[in-house]
C-alpha cells in the first residue's frame, strides 16, 4: 500500500521557497520536513570561519564566540511561530508581485539557544550603541540592483536585549539542519521570520539606524502604490487565524463536522477564535487546545452543525491580548507583507 | 549542501490527490515521483483477484485473461499526455466546488500494452453490443448519494476498438506503479484521464448507455449553474497550452528571458503555439521543441527581449490541427472540467 503524505509547497527552487502544507498537518511542532523554507539566495557555503560569532562595534570588549561556546552556556528553549511576513501575499488584491505565498508560510519549532544579552554581558555595549547588526553567511545578486549583497538586518536594543531573544544552535532538539541556518540562528520571538537571521556569522553594534536593503527596501510597508509615502518597516507579526481543515471548495455530506485550525499573534497572547459558518454575519467561539507557549500558535476547534444542503463561507477570527482583532480586509501595501484578513472556506454540503 | 527538489502539491490526502509541480519540470516524460495523482476513492487492495480480468457481456466467447497472458501478447508503447479534466478548475469564475487543482493535474508517461481490439479479437462482440464498460477496484461512498460505488466508465465501440486504446502493464518501461493502476490499467490516448480506468478488473460489452455516476453525474458538463440543461459528456482533451516559466508575480531583470512550456490537445496534433508579451494584443510564434508522438505533448519556447521595465501579462495560446484554438475564457461549467483558456503569468521588469 502506498506511503500517502502531503508535500512541502514549491515556490521557486533558486532560491529554494517551500511552503508548508499547513493544511494536511496536525502535531503543533512542524516536522521539519514541512518547515517553510524562505531564501533569498542560494545556499551559502559552510566553511571553518560559519562557526565563529564575531561581536565588535559598539562594544567594550569586542569578541569573538566558537559555536561550541554557547553549547556551553546557559541556554533556554523557546516554542516560537515562525511566519514569513509575505504569508499569504497571493491573496492581496489588487495582486502584488513577489513569492506567491499561500497560507504555508508559517511554521513552529522549538528552539534552543542562548540570550543574546547574555553574550553582549561578556562584550559590553559602549553607550551610544543604538542597533545591533546581524550578518547572515548567505549572500548574491538583487534584481534591479549593482552589485553582490549579504543577508543582514538590524534590531533596535530593547528586541535585541529581550531575554527571549536567542542565538539558537538547535531545533526540536537536533542541531539546526542547515536549511534553516546551521550553526547558529538568531531566534527573535514575535516578530516576522525576517528578523531571524540565518546562518549567522556577525553581530556589529553600531550607533545609527542601519540601513541594508532587506530592511529599508524590502521588509518595508509600503502603502502606495506609486510612491514611498507612508513605509513603515516590518516588525511584529499580526494576529492571524487558518481554517487548516475544511478544505475550500470542498463538498461535505450533512453532519457535524470539525472546523479546526491555528491562531498566533505577535503581540501578547492569543485570547479568542471566532469562527463564522454564514459568511461573517454570526460568530461563535471556538476551543482554543493546544499548547499557550507565551510565542506559540494555539490550536483550535469548532463543531459545526451542518444539517442543511447549500453553500457555506467558514471564517476565522482570531483576537490578542495586546487588542489587536484580525481585520475582514488585510491593509494592501505593495511589497505584500503582513496579511491577516480572515481565513475563508468555501464550502457546499450535499 | 540541500537536495533541493520540487514536490507534488497536495490537494487531499484519503482519497490521495496531488499534482505534478508541472513549473519546476524540464523532461518530456514526467517522473513517476512527479506524476499526478487523482483518486475517487481510498487505495484498493490488491488480491489473487487484481491479476484477471475477465471479458464479458456481449460477447461470443467470455473469457478470463490472467495479466501474465497480457505480457505473451503482441504490445505496443505509446507516449500519452494523461490530463486529469479537472485541471485548472481553480481558475473558473465564478469558482465551482471540486478539488482545487492548479495547472499540474497533467503528467506525460509512456504506457505499454496490448490494444483492446486484440482482446477482443478472443472473445468475439455481439452484433448487439453499443459500448464497453470497463470497472476498476477502487470503490466506496459518494457525497449525497447512499451506497457503495465502484469506479466504471465505457467508452462507445469506435473508442474501444480504436488500435492504440490499450490495456497497459507498463509505465515508462516499468510495471505500473500501484498508485496508477497495478497491474492493469486502461489507457484511452487523447481523452481526459477519467477514462483511463486504474487497477482494471473487468471488462463487459453492453446492449445499452451504460449509466453510471462517474459517466451521468460527474464528468458531465453542466452549462448551468441550476439546471442540467445543455449536458454533454467530458471526452477528449481541449487544446491547450501552459507557461511553466517564468512563475506568474515574478519580478525579473531587464534582459532576455525565456518563456518557454508544454502544448498539447485530444484532437489531432498541435500545430502551433503563440506567445503574447502585451496582454494578448500582440501574438508571436513560439518555436516548437521536443517530440511529436501523435498523443503527446510538445515543448515550447520563446526568446522574450524585455528591455524595458515595467508591469507585463504573458500569455501562451495552442491551435491544433483540427482547428481548435485556445480560447481567452474558458467555457464554465458547474463542475469545473475542460478548462483551457490561454495560460497567464505576470511579470515585472526591474
Amino acid at each position: 500500500m502506498p506511503d500517502i503524505k502531503p508535500y512541502p509547497i514549491t515556490r521557486s527552487l533558486i532560491p529554494e521557497n517551500q511552503e508548508s502544507p499547513i493544511h494536511f498537518l496536525s502535531a503543533a511542532i512542524t516536522p521539519e520536513p514541512y518547515f517553510f523554507r524562505r531564501n533569498h539566495f542560494p545556499y551559502p557555503a559552510i566553511t571553518g570561519e560559519s562557526f565563529l560569532l564575531p561581536v565588535s562595534g559598539e562594544v567594550m570588549r569586542p569578541l569573538t564566540f566558537h559555536s561550541q561556546d554557547l553549547l556551553r552556556m546557559p541556554s533556554k528553549e523557546i516554542a516560537v511561530v515562525m511566519e514569513c511576513s509575505g504569508n499569504n501575499r497571493s491573496r492581496f488584491q489588487p495582486e502584488v508581485y513577489g513569492e506567491q505565498w499561500e497560507g504555508g508560510a508559517v511554521s513552529q519549532g522549538v528552539w534552543r539557544g542562548v540570550p543574546l544579552r547574555d553574550l553582549l554581558k561578556w562584550t559590553g555595549l559602549s553607550a551610544e550603541a543604538k542597533e545591533i547588526v546581524f550578518e547572515g553567511t548567505d549572500s548574491g545578486k538583487r534584481t534591479g540592483q549593482e552589485g553582490t549583497f549579504t543577508f543582514a538586518r538590524s534590531l533596535p536594543l530593547d528586541k535585541a536585549l529581550h531575554p527571549d531573544t536567542i542565538i539558537a544552535y538547535e531545533l526540536n532538539g537536533k542541531p539546526i539542519p542547515f536549511e534553516h541556518g546551521y550553526p547558529l540562528r538568531l531566534i527573535v520571538p514575535q516578530w516576522y521570520a525576517m528578523a531571524s537571521v540565518k546562518w549567522l556569522r556577525k553581530i556589529t553594534a553600531i550607533r545609527h539606524h542601519f540601513q541594508g536593503p532587506f530592511q529599508e527596501s524590502d521588509y518595508m510597508y509600503f502603502p502606495e502604490k506609486n510612491s514611498d509615502e507612508g513605509k513603515t518597516p516590518v516588525t511584529a507579526i499580526h494576529v492571524n487565524s487558518i481554517i487548516q481543515q475544511p478544505i475550500n471548495y470542498s463538498v461535505l455530506k450533512a453532519g457535524t463536522h470539525r472546523i479546526h485550525g491555528l491562531a498566533w499573534t505577535g503581540n501578547g497572547r492569543i485570547t479568542t477564535v471566532e469562527v463564522s459558518t454564514d459568511g461573517g454575519k454570526r460568530w461563535e467561539q471556538a476551543t482554543i487546545q493546544g499548547t499557550r507557549d507565551p510565542y506559540g500558535w494555539v490550536t483550535w476547534t469548532y463543531a459545526w452543525a451542518a444539517f442543511e444542503q447549500g453553500d457555506y463561507t467558514l471564517m476565522s477570527k482570531a483576537a490578542d491580548s495586546a487588542g489587536f482583532i484580525q481585520p475582514a480586509e488585510a491593509r494592501w501595501n505593495r511589497k505584500g507583507y503582513g496579511y491577516n484578513a480572515y481565513s475563508t472556506v468555501n464550502v457546499k454540503i450535499e
